[in-house]
């Protein structure tokens, strides 16, 4: 999707919504930047979160970077740049420990339920969440994820949801954000 | 080249080089992070250079970062981060004259001659070399540089080489660098 398209959708949306995690895996460090220089026009950074690029999302002062297994180690990360937010996405109730352990300020777990973009892999499920909640560190849930099924996640303990084609291949993006947040607000119960 | 077998040739060139540049385009963050460490059990920090990832360079602690038209730019970098050294890989004067505006320390230009690795690329040559050397920053040559062409190199006003094959590919590195600090020397005419 073009920055300046999902820009616009960002515009209507960012209200509404917790963070905005910036995927854009193919983008140089130099059209990463560019892409939140733009988009922190209408959006607030407080609210944008770098895929991978730690250097990009310091120098552009976004909230924080999303790291992966393949980056920067959070506990460098966090030593090095105290300042910036760090999610580390993970896969396994192991793989939380250790993001914890290591300073991470929360995790993104994933997936959860079959997904588009993970054609094929096998969802770590409902139960998995559950035990992946007991850890002492948010979980965002991630993979799948949609207002009929965002009742469960919460009630498995999550802190939040993240939600990629759910929203942005929607008719309608705005209505569909606020599906989810009412669905968040309904199942509320556990956390 | 496996980072062992780097290191292996490193640890024998490394007090006849001025910087080691790590380019490695195709590694992670966390790959390179890997690297840096491996290689600073033997090779002073001061020395290395790591491409694109200013992230990498500040936390390995690295002396500095190698910037290329897709990297962040060298304002920013060296605003952020101004203890890092960097360098721009430029291939025209006028990307110098940008380079040096944006507060570079050196700049890489080339490809000087023909070379391996930009196969059917038009060489810029050593007079373009000598409209770049006039600009007032240093020059580091690049591309197809050997022993034999490095005085011409030299006396266009670079203000250093930087080699890959003619070291790498060598059957003898130690040797091969030697014979460019030789070549360098009878070339130190006009710097």
């Amino acid at each position: 999707m073009p920055i300046e398209q999902l820009q616009e959708i960002l515009i209507d949306i960012h209200p509404y919504v917790t963070s905005i995690h910036l995927r854009e895996k193919q983008k140089t460090a130099r059209e990463l930047f560019q892409a939140v220089e733009l988009l922190s026009k209408n959006i607030p950074l407080s609210k944008l979160i770098i895929n991978d690029r730690v250097d990009v999302a310091f120098t552009t002062r976004a909230a924080g970077v999303q790291l992966a297994f393949h980056s920067l180690g959070p506990m460098i990360v966090k030593k090095a740049f105290p300042q910036l937010k760090v999610g580390c996405s993970i896969h396994s109730k192991s793989d939380g420990e250790k993001a914890l352990r290591d300073g991470a300020d929360y995790v993104l777990f994933g997936h959860v339920f079959p997904s588009q973009s993970k054609p094929g892999k096998t969802p770590k499920g409902i139960k998995e969440l559950s035990r992946v909640t007991l850890l002492d560190i948010p979980v965002i849930a991630i993979g799948g994820i949609t207002p009929e099924n965002t009742k469960q996640v919460s009630q498995a303990g999550a802190s939040g949801i993240a939600v990629m084609s759910g929203i942005l291949d929607s008719r309608d993006p705005l209505l569909a954000v606020k599906a989810y947040r009412n669905a968040l607000k309904d199942g509320d119960g556990k956390k």
